[in-house]
């Protein structure tokens, strides 16, 4: 598709998170480098890493496929500044493809990673849960992002239950939050984005407590439920995010998380477990 | 605790699970084998598997901390005999520590993970989903497993909601499968029982559908909620077992999994992503 085609590279060369995605391929390296705009408290978001590590796979000369699954391990901080992606197809079956990720940076590996690709066939198929009741996102406000770090400034998120710092005490009941998301300024969904989206959540303990504590992602998976086509067609369009996590204990809390398109397809589901201090 | 080691090494020695996952480490390589016991219909049971390649993490002298964290990938299937395990430490932080894994076979590697270790410390903590409303496993009939596969004969399950092959028409509403289970004979559970038994739902294709259709899992994720004194004070018992699905879609559908004790305590929630033909 010619426009798209036109769409795409205009986007690879302007937008905010592909340049902050943006990898170089020399012999069986992939360089890159962390970008400002996408600043977390503590190195660059995590979802942008994510995002980057998918990237190398899907630009990788032996890439066959889309996306099925991806797991992303943050073994430390990475230092702002250059960083090397390695992406090895492991193993190549007739309809699935195995990938194993590294980033690293001068003082070794900083980031693991595993992915599967795939190439669908139609079966009979079949969403299981329901799109959660909530106003649209035309009704819901945007959530105001002065003082917050520099990759949330790269969203227009509109919170419609669980903020962070808005529950009428300490303790909330739960730690449900369901969103409205997506890039700003505008940029047609893919994988990479949906990747990072899936990964733009606050921690649920900021929920749970109203308060923030710290917290970070030690281990990210992403469950990909859409194939190119499904994706193309979301468009520019708001996805909406649903998360909670199971249990809090001891330092660590998993966050479950369930990403839709406005009209009810699930595209994505993810887990991640995060360490934290409280 | 000196009852309880000479417990753990009779196990160790005669229990057919540990037999299955039992590991000789040669230099920088853990041989081990597939053990006829724990077969399924292809291969050796996927949760065997995994509890293998945490138990070349557990008995690796740079070891620190209890698992928090594993993910495996079958990318092929395993052939009966022989294999080999790596697990490399890539990363060792003060309270964490990030592993790398690989099974290999004489054909190349057949499965890779990443798994996280930590040493946890006292925080603030909550569970926060509920332990679900179930009759007790004694008032519970045990799954007559004739004519299933060898690795289903070594576990009791008592499936409370959701058996394969009950529905009243082919199409179930949902996929829900609510299960007690334990070894059979009876194990002390351990974080290698615990990882096995997070994958021992049957495929939900199964339950929704209402028959058999090919189905295998292609990633499995378990994130452990509890330390080694709280699994080890659960000893014997029957755990409680709640998985579902959220979408079918196109030959891949995801699994979510919640795994208690009895008396309400969450060990574990587990996720995979599973191939299948309908």
């Amino acid at each position: 598709m010619y426009k798209g085609d036109i769409t795409v590279n205009m986007n690879e060369q302007k937008h905010p998170f592909d340049i902050a995605t943006k990898l170089i391929r020399e012999d069986e390296v992939f360089k890159g480098e962390t970008s400002a705009a996408y600043a977390n408290m503590v190195g660059p978001f995590g979802g942008t890493i994510a995002a980057t590590l998918l990237r190398a796979i899907l630009e990788h000369p032996e890439r066959q496929g889309d996306p099925v699954s991806i797991t992303v391990n943050y073994t430390a901080p990475i230092v702002d500044g250059d960083f090397n992606v390695k992406a090895i197809p492991v193993r190549t079956n007739r309809s699935t493809q195995h990938w194993t990720m590294e980033l690293s940076q001068s003082e070794g590996t900083v980031i693991t990673g595993t992915a599967i690709l795939a190439n669908r066939r139609e079966t009979w198929s079949s969403t299981e849960i329901e799109f959660p009741s909530v106003p649209s996102a035309e009704e819901s406000l945007s959530l105001p992002t002065e003082g917050m770090p520099a990759w949330v400034q790269n969203y227009d998120m509109r919170i419609v239950r669980g903020i962070p710092g808005l529950a009428a005490d300490e303790n909330s009941t739960d730690s449900i939050t369901i969103q409205w998301i997506k890039d700003k300024p505008q940029r047609p969904l893919d994988f990479l984005s949906l990747t990072a989206i899936c990964d733009a959540f606050f921690p649920r303990v900021f929920v749970r407590r109203n308060k923030m504590v710290p917290a970070s992602t030690v281990t990210l998976t992403v469950y990909f439920h859409a194939d190119t086509e499904t994706i193309d067609r979301h468009g520019n369009e708001t996805l909406l995010g649903h998360a909670r996590a199971h249990r809090f204990q001891d330092g660590f809390f998993d966050q479950i998380g369930d990403m839709w398109t406005s009209d009810g397809a699930l595209l994505a589901t993810t887990h991640q477990l995060v360490y934290y201090r409280d």
